[in-house]
């Protein structure tokens, strides 16, 4: 907010004539001032040279809670925040505060670090959300501007630079600014940046050398190699193999290149989107749906690198993992897309907030040792509870606009079929032919798998209504009225027909508890096992089984005995599981001894969802139990 | 030897009233070059702020090797060297080239980082062994006159500073210096850094704002209290109860608070010494004799936090650990010391330097993926093979000081005891009376647990020949002539009487494999074993099981059929070990999948001793395996 003001304020003074000299700077850049202290410089730009997008993701957030939920006193504040960003835009149609009160000449001279086109992305976002969620475009039109003065400047004319995004998303932002207004200039620009990125030679070696030559600085190519790694930008998008890098940055990138591959049919792009896919899922995806396994560049570890206590797998690049199995889905729909979505919405983003929704995780560990993470410096990412807010807070705002726009993941539809992904209670309306089919959908998930899709249209209509089978199930039943042809294809239940009012489609999935193992290639999970149930992960907390959780296994032969039990944490009903366990006796004191088989006793292991941990103050966590 | 020289040139030009202004010199200090180039400049000081020591380290080596095999080459050599050093040292005594060549005016501001007393500490170690070895006092001299320097601006008086070393050595080497020259001062000046350390206000600090002052900046104590943590300098000595911070400086530190509590009496610096050996040996120590958990500050984690793969185990704290246990045994002769001694330096010391000699490890894992330390930045201390050399190349030299004074290791003695802790090959004297006693040792150690000791005496003498038990031996024989008293205590058999020539002490000790376990609140070893075998602590290697070791497990059924085998490594004999084992089958290629009982096939897993590993190639190593 501040920083808007400011920028407003140069914005005023510009067009009065009145515009001084840009604030003092540092020989590399700008200053930047990380907290707002109690009386800030009106004049001055505080926080992350990206913090203008918390405000973009807060107006998308509120978008789609007036969506479901009109609120005038809501929709005024957003419209009070949209004249002040509004205020702040440059003549050009530039919208980055940061520039904007520090000097618009260095504008577009840091796109590897200092996150303009990241700003554009986050800019579109909520523009397009609050259009679509009020029908009003004073944001929408800045954001056009902003993304039509990048577009001037950005292309493969030779007077244009050959620049990309240092962090991903202006490239499915621009897709949807694409898809709301129609301008096919916006879909060319994103695809512009994903076809220039990790093209040689590297562009941020470029414009590095630009900076130093303005600064006159010795320019030297990033002495380290994997910094391209860090960006996806080693290579060519369509080249790529395997996902690595920043976690957020590369699904963000991903999500962009499915959008583009499924407007422009580009079957290289696709090719590339499920190479990168199958690149996460079969190798580098936690069983919570977390992703990102190295807090060394909040990154992608190497293939089956999935270390459960110094795990990053940051709340928003399971979001970010989401986003790019949607689109996925949507370029090709098979439940596996879904089932990997559904597995990262309930378990590593719902874990992101607390029960209470008011404080968040930016890191999901799965096993936590809370006086580690204090004495451990290889922990220092942990948090073993959640924090109230973050220094760079792209977490929290980035829940709040995935719930409130959740409805987006759980159906998608063509003009004939509307596919049910998530199972979720609501209501939704589908066009078939003339006819609006309301449809109304009850569910017990996620702690049964029933289901129970009913039809409301005042004619008869004929579409297809696609139900997934999740990949977890091992039966289904599903009833259809009479008439309606099924056909089962890639993990869907195609059911198409003639649909009448009152008619209803029921879906069970029997959920009962599951021990997975995982591939061997993981080390760290050599000899254990993790309980899942439906598509809820489960965890063993300390406040249901006491400490020294290392000291707890699974019975391998009571294996099959787990009983699920209703429960409630921080009033929440859910679903328990009790198995039959043993504890080994904690031993002497002696650091080595001789070995002699450990002393057991049986207990019962209580586990609860993932996603519900650390609501009942600190203690132990562990999903991965020695078997 | 570069510093040393332009340090002389300095000295030379001082003494001639020729001396200019010093080199430039950065805001914070002075300009350090970390790499030699091919064309030095003459006048400029190269390498890390502590080179000196390398220096000081070699001759020290030499002396040893000297006192064991005269070589006059060898004596000119270092006898050249010590020319050099005389020549590099102020009128003052001052010695340490990289504040001599950068400006005098600076020395001792900054006791923290800077390490002259470091410096110190290897001059005094180097000095006393070469005129032990040689009778030549040339360097003993200098050193003296070094150490006057300090003595003469640190200790108690009020015009005197109260620092002491930000890396520990010159404690003992101080001691060293008072033992072989009689002057209490030095032993003094040991004491007064001893008890300085830790006080508050922390000196560093105080030195901190002083130099800030002078300066123009703004000085503020250490921001980060773990600093102090790190130099040991959190608490008065007296009071430290855990072993904590950098493990070299750590157990430096505590070798020279047992020396001071040997030679002053001092029962609470005594105590703190045990606390200190407790807080190592019983929380903190690698079955691999290694110490220090954690890269970060390259130092000892928390208790019980003794990770595999990302341990640091520095090869000179393991050297460390042996002289801290070395003075413990002097202190008070327990077999727990030698224990522990013979522990570090039979397996972690060896692993620092390659069969042929030519390469070293400077940290020492207990276990190793290689592709894992290439992608993960995690492990980027971690070497998967040995280099020929290192930027701080402390490890090599200080291996070389330790095996050439390892004898020192293997005996100590009083007036009226010889006690033997280590069974190694050796002649050596002990005087009883006015006899000298003419001891060989022959020992068939780490391979088989049987030693002789056989005396020569021109008159029959009466002296107490002290043998440690090893704690490994679960029995032992021990046959001593007719005549001589046995008594056993803290470890040791103790043999007294009349010692005549020809009399011969057998002892045996049976070795065989044993198999270990950790203590349950090592959470990383909870489900392994490890196998020793005597003093040898054993490992499993890709050469011998191929990869993947971590689907290798133990049979437990079978765990005691483990079959020592004399085999070869490096053209080196040595016993490996033959275990029954099992191999888990790698599974199908699904990262998620439900249990089933892992198949498995039965293998002989080949262990080989932990500090032969990576000489026949690269490949993965493990320590623990699982059970």
């Amino acid at each position: 907010m501040h920083n808007f003001r400011a920028a407003a304020r140069v914005m005023e003074k510009k067009r009065r004539g009145a515009a001084g000299a840009p604030p003092d700077r540092g020989p590399q850049g700008f200053q930047t001032t990380p907290e707002d202290p109690r009386n800030p410089d009106p004049d001055r730009f505080y926080g992350f040279v990206f913090q203008d997008t918390d405000f973009s993701k807060w107006i998308e957030a509120a978008a789609y809670s007036l969506a479901q939920h009109p609120d005038p006193d809501l929709e005024r504040t957003v419209d009070e925040a949209i004249d002040l960003v509004c205020a702040a835009q440059d003549d050009s149609g530039y919208l980055d505060t940061y520039y904007i009160i520090n000097g618009m000449d260095r504008a577009f001279t840091n796109l590897r670090d200092h996150h303009e086109l990241y700003c554009l992305g986050h800019l579109a976002e909520a523009a397009a959300a609050y259009y679509q969620a009020t029908g009003k475009d004073r944001l929408l039109r800045a954001a056009c501007r902003f993304a039509d003065c990048v577009e001037e400047r950005f292309g493969p004319s030779p007077e244009q630079r050959k620049g990309y995004p240092g962090h991903e998303i202006a490239e499915m932002a621009l897709v949807r600014l694409y898809e709301v207004t129609g301008e096919d200039r916006y879909l060319a620009l994103s695809k512009f940046f994903l076809d220039q990125r990790g093209t040689r030679p590297h562009y941020f070696d470029e414009e590095a050398r630009k900076r130093a030559e303005v600064e006159g600085r010795p320019g030297r190519p990033d002495a380290d190699p994997r910094r391209y790694v860090y960006h996806q930008a080693h290579l060519p998008v369509r080249e790529q193999e395997e996902a690595v890098g920043h976690a957020v940055r590369a699904v963000y990138l991903y999500s962009g290149m499915a959008d583009v591959a499924r407007l422009t049919g580009d079957r290289e792009l696709r090719a590339a989107c499920e190479r990168l896919w199958n690149s996460i899922t079969r190798e580098k995806l936690y069983i919570t749906g977390g992703i990102g396994g190295t807090r060394h560049g909040e990154a992608f570890s190497y293939p089956f690198d999935l270390p459960n206590d110094t795990a990053y797998s940051e709340t928003c690049a399971a979001i970010g993992l989401a986003f790019f199995a949607r689109r996925m889905l949507e370029l090709s729909p098979k439940a596996e897309y879904a089932d990997v979505m559904e597995q990262a919405l309930y378990n590593t983003v719902l874990a992101g907030m607390a029960l209470d929704g008011k404080s968040f995780f930016y890191v999901n560990p799965l096993e936590v040792h809370p006086a580690a993470c204090r004495a451990d410096a290889r922990l220092e990412h942990v948090d073993p509870v959640r924090q109230k807010w973050f220094g760079c807070a792209c977490c929290p705002p980035n829940i709040a606009r995935m719930v409130g726009s959740v409805a987006a993941y759980a159906y998608t539809e063509n003009e004939d079929t509307l596919w049910t992904h998530l199972y979720m209670g609501s209501e939704l309306t589908k066009k078939a032919g003339d006819t609006l089919l309301r449809l109304t959908m009850e569910s017990a998930f996620p702690w049964e798998g029933r289901a129970k899709l009913t039809v409301r249209a005042e004619t008869p209509a004929v579409c297809t209504l696609a139900f997934r089978i999740p990949g977890w199930s091992t039966a289904s039943t599903i009833t259809a009225p009479d008439g309606v042809r099924r056909e089962d294809r890639d993990g869907y239940c195609y059911l198409t027909g003639t649909w009448h009012d009152g008619d209803a489609v029921s879906l069970e999935f029997p959920m009962t508890a599951r021990v997975r193992t995982a591939n061997r290639k993981v080390r760290e999970n050599v000899g254990k096992a993790a309980l899942t149930r439906g598509p809820i992960t489960y965890c063993l907390e300390q406040a249901d089984n006491g400490a020294d959780l290392h000291l707890c296994r699974l019975d391998p032969v009571r294996i099959s005995e787990a009983e699920s039990v209703p429960a409630e944490i921080g009033g929440r009903p859910l679903v328990m599981l009790e198995v039959p366990g043993l504890r080994e006796e904690a031993g002497d004191d002696s650091l080595y001894r001789d070995y002699a088989p450990a002393k057991r006793k049986a207990v019962t292991l209580r586990f609860i969802p993932y996603y519900a941990w650390a609501n009942r103050g600190e203690g132990e966590m562990r999903v991965w139990v020695r078997i």
